[in-house]
């Protein structure tokens, strides 16, 4: 039975990244740039989208988000219309993580004509969405200061396939013990080179870094 | 397949719940009294085991930690064994939460006869780990003043199970959002009169509460 098992997970894998490139070939015909924006809970996926949104409104840049949640509630699509820009939802029914079918549901849902960038908000998760492509040009994940400075070593696939870290509340290091240089070594094992962005959403310290990376995808 | 798949899994969940009764009946047999500790990652679970074993040594409280990880490191076992108490580690290899056969084969490393109480520590995360009984004879589950107050309502599967809640990092209320009436009403939803103790681990405020709730359970 347990053969079997495996099976039916590597097909369900297979379907998953056929679809996967089907998003994304959506994705490209619309001429949008697309990230799967992962983290554990509360670490601030939904403030960095809002702070995104912020960013760059000025500069004409049209944002769709995809909010994936475990439960039927709407707290973060609602603060992303709040703050002027579609949202769609998936409820993945207790699902701990979105894959590429959820994801191509979505997608049918929303018109990508007029949008620049489609952020899709992942389920608050270290483990479960880092072994879903969703055909997304570009993973993120959002690390937080409070959740500590092992989290590279004890969550590391996660870490291991991403494009770019963004370390959020740095506003709380006063308060916190969190070793960076521990925390930024953990990761460097993992990915070496990477992409990190260190801010805060609630200051919006160092969030220009973030915005420029973003606009340099966009225009190409 | 989609319906093999249920099956099997149905299977799967069925062979669980037999094992988490023998589980159960090992830890009776030797007197123990157990807890399954839930909580998404860096929220405080280990240091909550560490201030556990603090406060009750001086009873003469023997505590054996299970220490389940996704990634094989040390580090949450080594903190256990520095604060003087064995701790028995499963490394799930990836899997995004603890079930019973692992928690099987954790015991039969552990010798129970010395023990009062074993902690068995989940891999961080807010949604699998609801969904495996391992046998414990309680649910706890450690919320984190940063992760912020819309909890309950995005992940309400793992409060509605639960036997104590634990609202860790009161220190860092003074710079965080956070409505404590907004969260606690979430909760009383979802698990109406809930035990709820609210502490900070790294100031100690609030564990006497806690510790008492315990010792009530271990000397039954």
């Amino acid at each position: 039975m347990s053969k079997n098992r495996i099976k039916i997970v590597e097909k369900i894998l297979n379907a998953n990244d056929r679809l996967a490139k089907a998003n994304r070939q959506k994705f490209d015909d619309a001429g949008v740039y697309t990230i799967n924006l992962m983290a554990s809970p509360g670490a601030g996926k939904t403030s960095l989208i809002i702070k995104t949104i912020e960013g760059l409104i000025a500069d004409g840049v049209q944002i769709g988000v995809i909010e994936g949640d475990t439960a039927p509630v709407t707290i973060d699509s609602d603060k992303i219309n709040a703050a002027g820009m579609p949202a769609v939802q998936i409820n993945t029914g207790g699902e701990c993580h979105l894959d590429a079918v959820m994801l191509e549901t979505a997608i049918d849902q929303m018109d990508l004509t007029p949008l620049d960038l489609v952020i899709v908000e992942n389920v608050g998760n270290l483990i479960c969405p880092a072994a879903f492509e969703l055909g997304t040009h570009s993973k993120v994940v959002v690390a937080s200061i409070p959740e500590g400075d092992d989290k590279p070593y004890k969550y590391p696939n996660i870490y291991r396939g991403l494009d770019v870290l963004i370390i959020n509340k740095t506003d709380l290091l006063p308060y916190i013990d969190f070793d960076m240089d521990y925390f930024r070594q953990g990761v460097e094992m993992l990915n070496p080179g990477l992409t990190t962005f260190t801010v805060s959403c609630k200051t919006g310290e160092g969030l220009d870094g973030w915005l420029e990376w973003l606009k340099a995808r966009i225009s190409k």
